[in-house]
């Protein structure tokens, strides 16, 4: 298949990797995606072979309680089925299980060779992002063959696109600002980052992912940012590290375990995860007032670094501070997992904006229409 | 970590693969999650770097377009951004664009060598994929080490899960409908079997999973559907091939081309996929009556050998066609994906119910709760 077909020509039947936008399938878990494990309390699955149909609580909304009335009686179903077979037939039952443990062996076996294989491919990317890294700074000029091969593809992606006059005078140059503007067209990060931080993620250099052993038990990534020398902390690097559980979950992923970030060494007065308020208080026996300066916590990107913790222990949060934590788990994992997968290995498209508009079909697919009789019709059918 | 705590212990700390629903991750595509093409005409992107804010129209919905107003804004900063920068900058960022065309072959490159991955697992499971089907058809007995590691794995799910007696009378007996149960018990494909398919899908002995020889430019797999012989069809095996586009998507994942399916050889008056009506026609010369039989395609599980095509060229279908195929495409190429990555691994699970609890856990989470306030006062600050 040519892959240069531009991308304003119509041609439904030959999708391009440069004109086809991304649908997300929706239902299935794929293979290689760390999943996020479920805290609450109220949702682990219990086992219904054997059981009644024991199902998990915590239907959301009416939509979805249509759906897990459905799936009750399903699981009722198959439940008594297996309840009325002789005991001849459950034993091969029980043995297909004990084949199933092997099963899951080899599924293990499977992820973390798949995650030796994405660090070979780190080493061999490695050359690249150090040419990118080299062109931002100006330590190193692009070439005419790297510049030509960039207008090419630009040319793939939009054959109206104008491309800089070959005969333009002057070198190339270091591209200011180039990961700040990097990280606002994330639509995660765009939320977290404040016009304070922008000050410090200005002097923001490079990105890196790296992997952490394999001798380690758990297996795991690290995202470094490079600073250069600014007025807001002392660190050259700041470092997030993702922990994956040692075990793949139930799906064959690997599951997170926890994330640690770098204790930021802030210079006087520039925190820029807390503000500062200037209070006036009252001296109850001289009845003489002075100014207090109050501190709080703020939003910042940099609270990145300070990653929610796991609850160490049973009955600490209520339901709802529950929910809420897992949200915040969530979108940590989310966005460690975007830096990993995304923005680091695509950072020039973060950079134009081009990544945002594939991001955002993405997105959209998530979204049905509301009004659809179709889907109406779907859900009276299944009353 | 231990993994052996049991289901009805509420450890938030220890999840276990045993014990961890699974959440997906909201935003990010993962890395080996095959996708599927836009097809509709109105969703392609467009380059915007150069071009002004020229977003892909299609906002469904009033949530929808709150968040593309967000990030149109975004783009269009963007954008300026980069129209406002020297012709140097600009020279440096078209070079980056190039050592990115670099990155996307090595992304190619890693997604093949993890097919090849795949297949290799593949082979290593064949022992027990084989184990399996002599298990459930009676040709070997489960072990009692077997039996014993099934239900030492039945106990860390649930400890109270009660196992058969050790002295239980009889040797372990092939399992009827195994497979029909297993399939009963997946949400997409329990909606497709209806009645009168469970009659043949009782014959359906095995489902074995293989992958499209590497030399074919177009990577893929097949899935073939076992059956015994039965008073429906003559074929005995009906196959169900997908295959990828050769090159890679945007977010590095496999795109899907088209799927292909077996031709049935439906005995006479057996076609499951056709509902017959007896009608009285009356001829208009003699006025005399005669019983026509007609035929009309109905709703069936073999309807998933004839899957769904790709337009073959633009303007053929309108746009609610082309929508309505373009979720039948999905729907189907989900299903594919279902078998591949989670049947046909964890047969034994959809057997007893204990995936649709997972299944079920994963869909609650792709809910959100309507009246949430922290959601709405979002969206109010984002206005």
């Amino acid at each position: 298949m040519s892959s240069n077909v531009p991308i304003s020509q119509h041609d439904i039947t030959a999708p391009t990797p440069q004109n086809t936008p991304l649908t997300q399938a929706p239902i299935a878990l794929g293979l290689s995606r760390p999943t996020v494990p479920d805290i609450s309390e109220d949702s682990e699955p219990t086992e219904t072979d054997g059981n009644d149909s024991n199902l998990p609580p915590g239907a959301h909304s009416a939509m979805l309680g249509l759906v897990q009335g459905r799936l009750a009686d399903l699981v009722g179903k198959s439940s008594g089925y297996i309840e009325s077979l002789p005991v001849e037939v459950k034993k091969s039952i029980e043995a297909l299980k004990g084949v199933q443990v092997k099963q899951n062996e080899l599924q293990n076996q499977f992820r973390r060779e798949c995650l030796e294989l994405e660090k070979k491919y780190l080493e061999l990317q490695k050359p690249l992002y150090e040419r990118r890294l080299a062109i931002i700074s100006g330590t190193a000029k692009g070439t005419q063959e790297e510049i030509d091969a960039g207008i090419q593809a630009s040319l793939k992606d939009n054959e109206e696109y104008s491309p800089i006059p070959a005969d333009a005078p002057g070198d190339p140059a270091p591209i200011p600002e180039f990961w700040l503007t990097a990280l606002r067209n994330h639509v995660g990060l765009s939320e977290l980052i404040t016009e304070r931080d922008a000050g410090a993620l200005k002097k923001l250099t490079d990105i890196r992912l790296s992997y952490l052993p394999s001798d380690q038990p758990k297996p795991g990534f690290k995202i470094a940012f490079h600073f250069s020398p600014n007025e807001y902390f002392d660190n050259e690097v700041l470092e997030k590290t993702y922990l994956y559980q040692e075990e793949v979950g139930y799906s064959g992923d690997f599951v997170y375990d926890r994330a640690i970030g770098t204790e930021i060494k802030w210079k006087e007065d520039k925190d820029l995860t807390k503000e500062f308020e200037i209070k006036k208080q009252r001296n109850k026996n001289t009845n003489r007032t002075r100014l207090v300066r109050k501190t709080r916590p703020t939003d910042s990107f940099f609270n990145f670094f300070s990653p929610p913790v796991p609850p160490a222990g049973e009955d600490e949060l209520d339901d709802d501070e529950l929910e809420d934590l897992e949200e915040k788990l969530e979108m940590d994992y989310q966005i460690g997992e975007d830096l990993k997968e995304k923005i680091i290995p695509r950072a020039i498209d973060y950079f134009t904006g081009k990544a945002l508009e594939y991001d955002m079909l993405e997105e959209e697919d998530d979204f049905d229409d509301f009004d659809d009789d179709d889907d109406e019709g779907r859900f009276d059918d299944d009353v």
